[in-house]
């Protein structure tokens, strides 16, 4: 049979590479598209002017822009029959992506877990994102929870890989060329600088945003991620949920956009330290967040730049002025995420 | 009067040339607007270096994004006042739009013939869409349903166009430059080559997808195409379906987006022999299709290409598993596109 | 604290200087999405040919997407808390706006006015957009009714700035090399010059065009704009209106792109002289419009152009074939935009 119904749990081998398939060259409609789709502010990704004055060569895509795309290309080998995607880690974001850069991506299976209900298993996944020069654009681990085809199938191995719990600042890619000594504070919007920031602070993002089925749908198709779950409401309407899910990108990416209220000048993404969608999202949810920043270190040898790791939440129909999260009972019900970033800022 | 409201049947005459309106330069965002909508994944309209590894100067758009183009400028001056779009043929794609070509179009009307009750007529048309050079970009036949202004007008004498039931494979025209010589199979996402169909082999594409009503608007309007039961709902609630219709186009392109998955490496388009909308599509359907390969023949003179000539048939809110198509009773009442073209594929 | 939460009446004082926020390259993909979300089919912003053949260096972005880019900078520092955008004056367009240039914005504090209720206050504000030659592409007054955080707070002395009823025609600035005298009237797809139009003359632009809550959500994003209204379901539904308010300027696009028809060689928009959002908008709503020439002049020392004002009406759910308007008893219950800007059109 030529068409692909996607791998299950018994599919996958530890050590297993697996190239995936379009190659995508990345163009200004993609940053576009992206500023449409999320409402993100951030001036270097919006103008060449303010990226060459930080020594780029133009704006780069917006970080989490090209972790979707590289993410997308892994969703036909890996994830087409995914239960649930489970958790990110070691994520390390390494050239930035420019209009004209091509972008492709390649997998391995580094750990297998089956669960004990024996009709699904853990598969631990680590994606590398390049650009035509062979540069490393991203490289991180995810796992996710994939259906089995059949139950009765023999369970591998158990192997799980030893994950850090958020990379470490000797490890963090600083873009090549990238020098913030003259950075604009005036037209990136906020004159908050590393210094500015302290361990424990937090910052309710104030605003919200209501996602619409087109608008998940267009955007996660923009990232030829094709699983089912995001597209086809008649097989959805009897499915777990009733209707279609929203891709969590997507919810990182707004929560992200919005965290421009307050964290403007969180200008690179530098790393993924860890991540958990808390609970499904749904066309006319209503998307807010606030963050905290959990860590702050100078970047070596660097006088311009530092490192803030900043964990952000998202909520669902519900304001973040007191700062909801997780309390010995679970997390506030309004939890849709629980992002551990690292992000360069300008000191 | 300065306002244009669309002709009528009996403003049509036999031989009579259009010049289209709006010449338009397309750009990379036409191509990320078109994989945001429809999904596709075809590699060779999404990578330059895929593109210029078939010996292309970049990725050119999509073929159907190419005809949706051309389609939506004659839609002002043919099918403005249409009932139906009924049919298409003879349909030669030439010379692949770039981004920064500029497309335009012109019409000639080919065929009359007023239906018995006298309300309507049928209009074909061959229309010829062209880039900057006068290269012909696509050259098609359509006919279609057009309302009278007054049933009383006399009819013309009825001239139906011979029309070919498939483009003859030495009338396909090859992109200049193309070699599939060194097509990377791996990056395409499927390893089948022109030798691993059969004619009437079945492909089910599997997936489904469902269409916003923002979705066919918007890409309706990227190709500039009129038709006012697309966009008025205000109209259309009162008119013959109580909503607005989706562009049969846009169903033609998310047929094709789905064809991916079995036929990823019928990369270039290269005949529309025929078509029909068997049944109109509204906001909420989802669409799913499968492919016959009704017809395989070596390009004359290439060892690196071969042509198939492929039946999809799209089906709403039903899949094709068990491939539904048209029986001594008519169509099954779930298929709402038959439509036939020929593809280049790498042998 | 480090959000920003957006200036209220009391913040604001006469004389006041604003930078606004993030600089934004354009791209072929802002015109892209701009035809996309709005339909709009003036070719010499659709084709680079069209344009060069008037002496411009390629297709500048439509007017009106300069205009809201310009726009919505200024709104997280002027109209975060606003309660209605109230009027629009002196709007002068310069230099377009390109593919690959960078627009910024800054505003002055020209006039304040506390209401009668203490509750909010009217403040005017001149904008001024830049391209990255520091060429003003945009400069323009709209005064705005801002809620103060604490009725109690003084008022300010009331300064009401004197605002010409119209731009003067010696005041319109003409686009660097704009040459109309080889203007392609068929490739325009309407043959009516300057000449054609008489003043007092009104035109029906015949079409409608249904909103969808992510179409105008899409574009107001696109344009950076922040207004809370017109993206919050969560609170919206608690607020005036029971839902999101549609960006009055994407009525305005819509009002545009509908003119078209009737209007196709008003091909550049000179002047803003005045504008009205006379009713807000919702999805769902179908909007048309019909234009009446106000005036026309030569424009001095040219034969090639030819300038027309023109008002707009764009009405909501009502065809605008009787042109309903204003009458001692006010507004014709369906009109949602009154619209007095002054455009160029070849001789």
């Amino acid at each position: 049979m030529k068409t692909k119904l996607g791998n299950f749990f018994e599919d996958f081998r530890l050590g297993q590479v697996m190239q995936h398939a379009t190659p995508r060259t990345v163009s200004t409609a993609d940053a576009a598209l992206y500023t449409a789709l999320t409402g993100t502010r951030f001036a270097v990704n919006s103008s060449d002017p303010f990226a060459a004055n930080l020594g780029l060569p133009r704006a780069p895509l917006d970080d989490f822009l090209a972790f979707h795309l590289v993410f997308g290309k892994t969703v036909p080998d890996i994830s087409l029959n995914a239960v649930a995607n489970l958790g990110y880690a070691a994520g390390i974001f390494g050239a930035p992506l420019y209009p004209g850069d091509t972008v492709t991506a390649r997998s391995e299976i580094i750990g297998l877990k089956e669960n004990s209900s024996r009709q699904t298993g853990t598969v631990y996944v680590r994606s590398r994102g390049a650009n035509q020069h062979g540069e490393t654009v991203l490289d991180y681990v995810r796992w996710v929870m994939v259906r089995k085809r059949d139950p009765a199938s023999p369970a591998p191995p158990t192997v799980i890989p030893e994950l850090p719990a958020a990379v470490a600042i000797g490890d963090l890619v600083i873009p090549q060329g990238l020098d913030a000594g003259h950075y604009d504070w005036t037209q990136a919007g906020e004159a908050w600088r590393w210094g500015d920031y302290a361990v424990g602070e937090r910052v309710d993002h104030a605003d919200g945003i209501t996602i619409e089925e087109a608008e998940h749908a267009i955007a996660t198709r923009l990232y030829q991620n094709t699983a089912r779950v995001h597209f086809n409401q008649h097989t959805e309407k009897a499915g777990r949920f009733g209707r279609r899910l929203i891709y969590g990108g997507h919810v990182i990416s707004l929560a992200r956009a919005l965290s421009f209220n307050g964290l403007a000048n969180a200008f690179r993404i530098a790393a993924l330290n860890g991540g958990r969608h808390v609970a499904p999202c749904f066309a006319g949810d209503t998307i807010y967040a606030w963050s905290e920043i959990l860590a702050k270190e100078p970047v070596p040898n660097r006088a311009d730049l530092g490192a803030l790791r900043i964990r952000t939440i998202a909520t669902k129909d519900r304001g973040c002025g007191d700062f909801p999260e997780k309390s010995v009972e679970g997390y506030d019900p309004a939890v849709v995420l629980d992002l551990d970033y690292t992000a360069l800022i300008a000191r």
